[in-house]
């Protein structure tokens, strides 16, 4: 079994390569390293069955020539831009990173004869809903951010090359996925920010923001079993948790893991994040349990434990949060 | 009010720009030749008020710098490839002829201040969905076609610009479309085929693919109504007609049409015309009809009036069609 496992040095690549390989895969990784960390390959690097190449997967006639050598049986494509707030600056940074690099693979994996690709979306792409806990089928399909516009123009690639070329797709539309080897996001900003400013901590929005958490093992687990056991043509679901971790939250507890106390929190205010954020998520998983499975963890748990993960690897140091 | 009109040589443009131009409109026109055709533009550029630059809009610096000079105050973003067929051959070309130059247009609009974009979606977005007639809301949206996943692509860019910069949007989903100065569809190519060979007739598909065809007059009238009439962010309507019509009838009609008879009809065979056709197709208009408009035309009459104009401008004949 060959897999093309792209954004290979990226947060969600690095947990799952051990995986891959302790499968018995032979596993082709290929990062540009523009959120990708070189030295979150070491574990990798270091292990028979894997191979990396730098590759930007813009460079269509690069990726081309890679799928024909290796001529991988499945691709798990992970690579995206994940700084949400970034493609409102550089308003082609998705459409290049996003829907021009899975348009590559998916011309790619036409060519080379590759029938499986396993997609991380996200439950951004239903915009600001009208329902909550939001499922699947959810309609209409109002993106608020240049990188949820992406992902859906991604997925739509995606079902448009599944029934053209006979591939079968396993899309997941992740809520916030939190763990070890984070290379963005809330923990891993907040744990930076104290390490080198124990006096405060700044915070976009007002921290009321509230989405579900779900972590990495957890993400993992559920691409694994949605991919053995959903055989439809197209298969897509929600890879939640129910419930959901406000931003204030995850700040008390940074600050707690971290080992300090009474750190004043400046807020940036307002009810978003950033522009396209979505301060209110909640996904439906019912899909998924109806599928046969559920996460371990809470919101709550995941986030906590992501938090020790993710202090103990920046500042060397246990995290000091109480169970 | 000075309006940029892309695909200003198509088919549905060469039917909207007198009516903008009566409005009082300047407008400025768009087009690169590939669907369009030159002569269509001879009526508007024998009228004040209409100007044409020949511009394909793959060239992001040129589209930015008409922009900057025209500074529009809206946007009828007409341009599209629409053989849908066609994108299954050449894979990035509803890539580049749909999302990127929708993105070239839009970025155009944020750097030039233009605040209103109507744009024609398709119900081809809706893949091959469960429910029908399909409504708006509508999920999950797996299109089939390359054609339709640049649609949708091309809708979340628009929503996510809406979004983050501001611009008001109007989304068509629209049925098939017809009436005079067709470029492509069944009419147009029934009508040349029979001209060019009265023995016979051949045909994509087994005939039975039935769809909902909303004549020209009709289309124009429902989005400048949905235009004046709808006042959200982002509005999203199906442009349709209820029923439909079977390709079988199409081409009796076009045959009794022509003045011809007992032409014997070569089936392609199968359920689909080609490969991410849409055999069975019916849309929601309760949407527009709750807003107050609805089409004069059924889908029937819309089809036959099609017909005949067709035939009269292909042929110099009139329509031999009964009532």
């Amino acid at each position: 079994m060959k897999i093309i496992l792209t954004g290979a040095a990226g947060f969600i690549a690095t947990n799952l390569i051990p995986r891959l390989l302790d499968s018995g895969a032979e596993v082709y990784g290929v990062d540009n390293f523009f959120l990708g960390k070189r030295e979150y390959l070491t574990r990798a690097q270091s292990r028979r069955g894997f191979t990396f190449e730098e590759l930007d997967l813009l460079d269509r006639d690069r990726v081309v020539a890679m799928f024909e050598r290796v001529k991988p049986d499945r691709v798990w494509h992970l690579a995206a831009n994940s700084d949400i707030s970034f493609g409102t600056t550089y308003t082609d940074f998705d459409l290049k990173g996003g829907t021009l690099v899975t348009y590559n693979v998916l011309e790619a994996m036409r060519l080379a004869g590759t029938k499986e690709i396993i997609f991380s979306s996200s439950g951004a792409i239903y915009g600001e809903p009208a329902v909550h806990p939001t499922p699947e089928h959810y309609g209409p399909l109002f993106p608020i951010s240049l990188y949820a516009a992406s992902k859906l123009a991604c997925e739509s690639l995606i079902t448009a090359f599944a029934h053209n070329y006979d591939l079968r797709a396993w899309i997941f539309r992740f809520g916030n996925i939190v763990g070890p080897f984070p290379t963005h996001g809330v923990i891993h900003d907040f744990v930076l920010r104290l390490r080198d400013d124990p006096a405060r901590l700044t915070m976009l929005g007002d921290g009321t923001q509230s989405k579900p958490y779900v972590h990495v093992e957890d993400c993992l687990d559920g691409m694994a079993f949605g991919h053995a056991n959903a055989r439809e043509s197209v298969n897509c679901y929600n890879l939640a948790v129910d419930g959901a971790t406000s931003v204030n939250d995850i700040a008390e507890w940074t600050i707690e893991a971290m080992g300090l106390r009474d750190v004043p929190i400046e807020r940036s205010g307002g009810k978003r994040g950033w522009k396209g954020d979505v301060p209110y998520v909640r996904l439906d998983t019912s899909r998924m349990e109806a599928l046969g499975w559920r996460p371990r963890m809470s919101s709550d748990e995941a986030v906590r434990r992501a938090i020790s993960e993710t202090v103990a690897q920046f500042t060397g140091r246990a995290s000091a949060l109480r169970p």
